[in-house]
């Protein structure tokens, strides 16, 4: 198995990748790597590795280029470049933790769509209390969905949570603004009626954004635009209370000592909710698996996304999800 | 002055709804206050008092009645009542911490919309870090808004920031899933444009759910759906995290021993996170105050509510709103 990452991508490029890189060629043995980007500044931090080799490329897309604009005008860029790798049939997935509007539009224009599937859905797992975790999905590639382009999500989360996930009947819930069949706009009114008669999916109906932590469901399926605020939000929450905690801690010296012995249980919850812990973020519905890991991926979240990668490619999610998609096309 | 009160609504009705009422007549001597409600449960929390007087009425709405059915088949419910009492010209306001979507059909129904305002909003007020909130609207009033009710609730979270918050030039920032302008989905796309040509208010862009915390903006636009959603998703992480924390923080005795320190600062955290302490949820648009009291609303979270009243009635909210709307129907 092959898997080519774009090692000038993420706020911790090329370093952290490199090093992800170098550890998970240690971990599985089976796995080659291509790193795609710029030769001497890859090289800085490794050896030369039997199963990892180095496209070179100076051309980079940063966090600041028009994704599409980028795609276009970029063609060597080491995103793209990477793409590329698994559009030739080189490489069997692809990883990024660059700029993520041009990792999604470079994996529609290079790795291709899988017939069935309308639009590809940008597809993390976030955390939950009881450490088991949920796939949101859509969270930012499809800003006005169609209730069918929902019920696609669907069927691709149930696929990854069954095969990847390990999650023998994976629940689906609708991500709504209450539980009771009716509520919400137009989508979520006309995807609730295509989901609840679907047969290929286990669907739990409607899910508040308020339960979503508390594990209510194994995938949630919205539009780009609603999943795209509520994993902001759970973000933006997070880091606001965190910062009001560490001052209320820091207000006194008896509060410091008390917050001193206490370090142990802050980093435990903090490692809680990171979500890297469950790779990146999967562009569910092209012909390769395509992972966009997060922008200040580590070493350990780039071979988390590897891992995810590698899952991906060995339970063949891509033919499962084209063969379910297309099945699903005939019910209709 | 007069404000009609649900005294029936809410978790913790009618105790609580009566002693934060007998506070608020302690505090505003102007104030005149109509409990509506159960008196026999209403006198069991209070004697007589000179300025406030009750409503009897047996019927209810409750939190698990169809919002639109039960106003229409409950006439004589609490909730009703109470706005009747603004629409016959008794009170100037009316506060409820029951069923919302009743609230929000008895508002439409019986108190009625400003001319030029074509759909209420659901306006709470929101902490930020900095301790001073900031409105988001809508939340819940219009699931499908057009572009002109997000201009509409510009306006409208303008005059109250103004008015009722003391802020001379509001910050209006519209949610959005990137801060570029083109960002999102049709509907913001197109309020954009609007926003930025309109004279009434001071628009400073597009802002993320990730930043609504840190105050990023005094006033803040979207779809009832989607601010639902950021609202629930708010709450859902706070209450999560903090379950996190006493978790990890009960782990053993020594941390438990270093929590009971930290007693204080959780409490101060807490507290800064309480969006109670900024009133209730108003609903703007309407023809006089009509304000959603939170369900779990205790005496400080109704006084406040009422307080919140007594100032968007002192400040003439809705003439302010009602000029400002037809001065800008005219524009177009």
């Amino acid at each position: 198995m092959k898997i080519a990452i774009d090692a000038m991508g993420g706020d911790h490029a090329p370093e952290k990748i490199v090093l992800g890189a170098l550890e998970a060629v240690q971990q599985y043995k089976d796995l080659e790597i291509v790193l795609v980007g710029d030769e001497t500044e890859i090289n800085k931090h490794m050896d030369s590795t039997d199963r990892i080799t180095i496209i070179h490329t100076s051309e980079k897309i940063t966090s600041d280029d028009e994704p599409v604009r980028a795609v276009r005008r970029k063609k060597d860029a080491s995103m793209v470049l990477a793409a590329q790798e698994v559009k030739q049939g080189r490489a069997d997935a692809c990883i990024s933790a660059g700029n993520t509007g041009a990792l999604m539009t470079t994996g529609l224009l290079n790795v291709g769509r899988i017939k069935g599937i309308d639009r590809p859905a940008l597809s993390p797992t976030l955390p939950t209390l009881d450490g088991k975790g949920f796939v949101l999905l859509d969270v930012g590639s499809n800003m006005d969905a169609k209730p069918e382009h929902l019920l696609q999500y669907a069927l691709m989360g149930t696929v990854y949570s069954q095969q990847v996930r390990n999650i023998d009947r994976p629940r689906v819930g609708l991500l709504n603004v209450g539980t009771e069949e009716g509520k919400g706009n137009e989508l979520s009114k006309r995807a609730y009626e295509m989901l609840q008669q679907s047969e290929q999916i286990h669907f739990v109906g409607n899910v508040e954004a308020r339960d979503l932590l508390d594990g209510i469901a194994d995938v949630v399926v919205c539009d780009g635009f609603s999943g795209n605020l509520v994993l902001k939000t759970i973000e933006g929450t997070a880091m606001s209370i965190f910062a009001m905690l560490k001052e209320q801690l820091m207000s006194s010296v008896k509060s410091k000592l008390a917050a001193a012995v206490l370090k142990p249980q802050f980093k435990a919850l903090k490692s809680k909710l990171d979500y890297s812990e469950y790779g990146g973020a999967a562009l569910f519905g092209l012909k390769a698996p395509v992972i966009k890991a997060h922008g200040s991926s580590d070493e350990t979240a780039v071979l988390n996304a590897i891992r995810q990668a590698r899952h991906m490619v060995e339970h063949d999610m891509v033919s499962i999800i084209r063969e379910k998609a297309t099945q699903h096309e005939g019910d209709e």
